[in-house]
């Protein structure tokens, strides 16, 4: 089967197509032959080398979800049969045109949708959900406030959190055509931090914030909170390092959760799959909830997507395409 | 009735005793002539003019817990009878003769205790049983990390976790005698911070910390928890101020919570109390749960009780008794 491989570290000149075994499914794993694929900043830094594969997952092959058909059944499996449209997260490996997983883990791609759509669920939409749910308990009535919103992740927020009640939902980009566009999928509050800081902007306090951007926005992250709020920290984009003053974090009894989703148990990848599919997925089909593709791209023109994320200006999911 | 008063912001020497107007309780409120009484660090800050009182209690009187008797029913209320003893937080006013709460809010003093071990329980073990039970979700076999251990609140904790089923309480403190009185309420492993920070003591990483240090131990408390450990804020005795990386915060998906028992609305003060009443009161009729009473004073000697918490010299709950 073709794969993409990053041959060492560095720039998009490290990655290249090749050829490898064709694996097969163990017991209870599946093998699905991709169709589509997400593009996830985890693949960036996995380049860059600053971010190994989980142990269990191919080391130099990225890819952290897919969109495809069940092709082979592993003994002992029983959930899927060949041929079911599947959907999924893996710890790596998934821009290839085979991929194996636990039959568990894969989830069903919603009926009437296409690859192209479904590869730009798994990641964006689980981590949504997981960290609006059960990390942030969000209540009907919260006002959230999504950093980084025009991301495969903020688009897919912004969905997520008025579809489980949020009674506002407030957005920062540095892009105003990111914020344009994230207000037909359910955006209250377009925050443009070009020029003005974020802090500055929000009147009234936030029960949740999604933060992507870290270190620099801790402290102005804390001070907006309003009483028991919760921040989720999902990514670094801008360091990890900050200066803060805790003293919001006991006054206001505030909670700060971090959360990744790759190095996650089998367990815990289950759990979740689960609640997913009985509870967000029928939202997809009742159009309450939509995959955001901002791009698309042949899997050979993966180096192409990598440098559209890394300039900042694709909109919701960058996708590549299996021909 | 005579109370104590802050006349004033500042040293011991604001502190006077006075008569007032004894209290006449409303509805569904009780009337509780005091015995005895805690002091807390909190105490020290309102008489420094840097934490007052929250809206609806005494601005003046401090004291946020007691142990007494029933005085007086106010109309409607039928939970307690007159004569009955009964412990609990208030917002403040408790260095007074009498104390008015709802009825809901007050403890039944176990069977056959005094006064000042009473006294000796609602703010330490309220505190350390909300933070490990609800804040930390401690689950049996937690290693389970107590800063400044010998305080009224870390001995309460470290008996609490123990009770709650950790495997192994840790416990800091830069005072040897504290560490060696704190093992026999059931603290594994005492750490002397007088000349070596924590960090470098503790080899293997622990999934709950209860911290009243603040913004000097943060980077090395999160350094020191496991994957899904929990890091709970309980004060901020070195200050709040800050510098960390907070990459540990997603890498190990910690979750950080800060807490504080007195600005709680009376619903969440009923929620916990009841708890506590139904789960914990028992554990000390059967002497899983001591009180831990340092030093007790008359109530006209209270300077020289908050003299002796500035010392950090007491080990335990200080106590202030009415004669």
């Amino acid at each position: 089967m073709r794969v993409m491989i990053y041959e060492g570290a560095g720039g998009v000149d490290i990655i290249h197509m090749r050829d490898v075994p064709t694996p097969v499914p163990g017991a209870e794993h599946i093998r699905v032959r991709v169709h589509a694929t997400g593009l996830n900043r985890a693949d960036l830094l996995q380049r860059r080398g600053n971010y190994p594969a989980p142990a269990g997952w191919p080391a130099n092959i990225p890819g952290m979800e897919y969109a495809g058909v069940v092709d082979v059944l592993g003994p002992g499996s029983s959930q899927w049969k060949v041929g079911d449209g599947v959907m999924g997260l893996v710890g790596g490996g998934a821009h290839a045109e085979m991929v194996v997983v636990h039959e568990a883990e894969a989830i069903a791609i919603p009926a009437g949708m296409g690859f192209t759509d479904a590869a730009a669920i798994p990641e964006a939409f689980l981590t949504a959900f997981d960290a609006l749910s059960t990390r942030a308990h969000i209540t009907r009535g919260d006002r959230v406030l999504i950093h980084a919103v025009g991301s495969g992740i903020g688009t897919a927020a912004t969905q997520v959190a008025r579809w489980l009640g949020a009674s506002c939902v407030l957005g920062t980009s540095r892009t105003q055509s990111k914020l344009d566009r994230t207000l037909a999928y359910g955006l209250d509050v377009a925050i443009n931090t070009a020029n003005t800081p974020f802090r500055e902007q929000v009147n009234d306090p936030v029960n949740v914030i999604l933060d992507v951007l870290g270190g620099s926005a801790f402290a102005d992250n804390l001070a907006i909170l309003a009483p028991l709020g919760r921040l989720i920290l999902l990514g670094f984009l801008t360091g990890s390092a900050t200066t803060a003053d805790l003293s919001p974090v006991l006054r206001k009894r505030l909670t700060v959760v971090g959360t990744v989703m790759r190095t996650r148990s089998h367990e815990e990848r289950v759990e979740l799959v689960q609640e997913f599919a009985a509870k967000v997925l029928p939202a997809f089909s009742e159009k309450s909830l939509r995959p955001v593709v901002g791009a698309a791209f042949p899997m050979s023109e993966l180096g192409r997507a990598h440098e559209l994320m890394e300039r900042d200006e694709a909109f919701g999911k960058i996708i590549l395409n299996w021909d």
